[in-house]
């Protein structure tokens, strides 16, 4: 059985050379809102909320993941969270305007920045 | 379809007044260690692995925990990793010995840990 009913992890990754970062773009308050959200709703022992490093989608943040279900969210403001709460983790049902529908696009976007990760740190 | 397999997540919080956090007990190494396994075995479209902030086991660590299943982890050392790899993320079968098996346990732990930092964070 899982021990939460969700676990949504939320990168607050701060690259300080790169303002395409989820905290250079807001991540750390959508963190903060969202925590606050959730323990408003009483719902703290269903839904699990961590800050987590980069996720790999960088340059479309906020990035989140929402798990056991493992949507991969972008582009995540304040304003979303309400939406979030209330039609996916509560409703059950994806906000797929937010959300990463094509897994092998998702894939390759995380490819693509491990590659650009790495060659900078070679260069 | 779940866009990976499996998504693992491995504390690496530090809080620089407390020598029981995940980072002073060696997380760091074993983030790094766990990537590079997932690596070696070209496993990197299966298996991601992710840092974090605290899961709320402060404490027990290094923490982690696998997702779709779940699977809450304390105490995990870079010796312990070949082992999570093959025994759970190939074969399925979580590793008992440092896996919280009573859901109860751990949340009352994790709602411990979070009063202690909320008296902390209001002394």
């Amino acid at each position: 059985m899982l021990p939460f009913r969700h676990h949504v992890f939320i990168c607050t990754n701060r690259k300080p050379d790169d303002d395409g970062c989820c905290a250079a773009r807001g991540s750390e308050e959508v963190m903060q809102k969202f925590r606050a959200e959730i323990a408003r709703r009483k719902l703290q022992s269903e839904i699990h909320v961590t800050p987590c490093g980069s996720l790999g989608t960088c340059g479309h943040g906020p990035n989140m993941v929402v798990h056991p279900d493992g949507t991969w969210y972008s582009g995540v403001t304040v304003e979303d969270i309400a939406e979030i709460v209330e039609q996916h983790l509560l409703g059950g049902k994806v906000v797929e305007r937010l959300a990463w529908l094509d897994n092998e696009k998702l894939h390759q976007t995380i490819a693509d920045n491990r590659a650009k990760s790495l060659a900078k740190k070679q260069a």
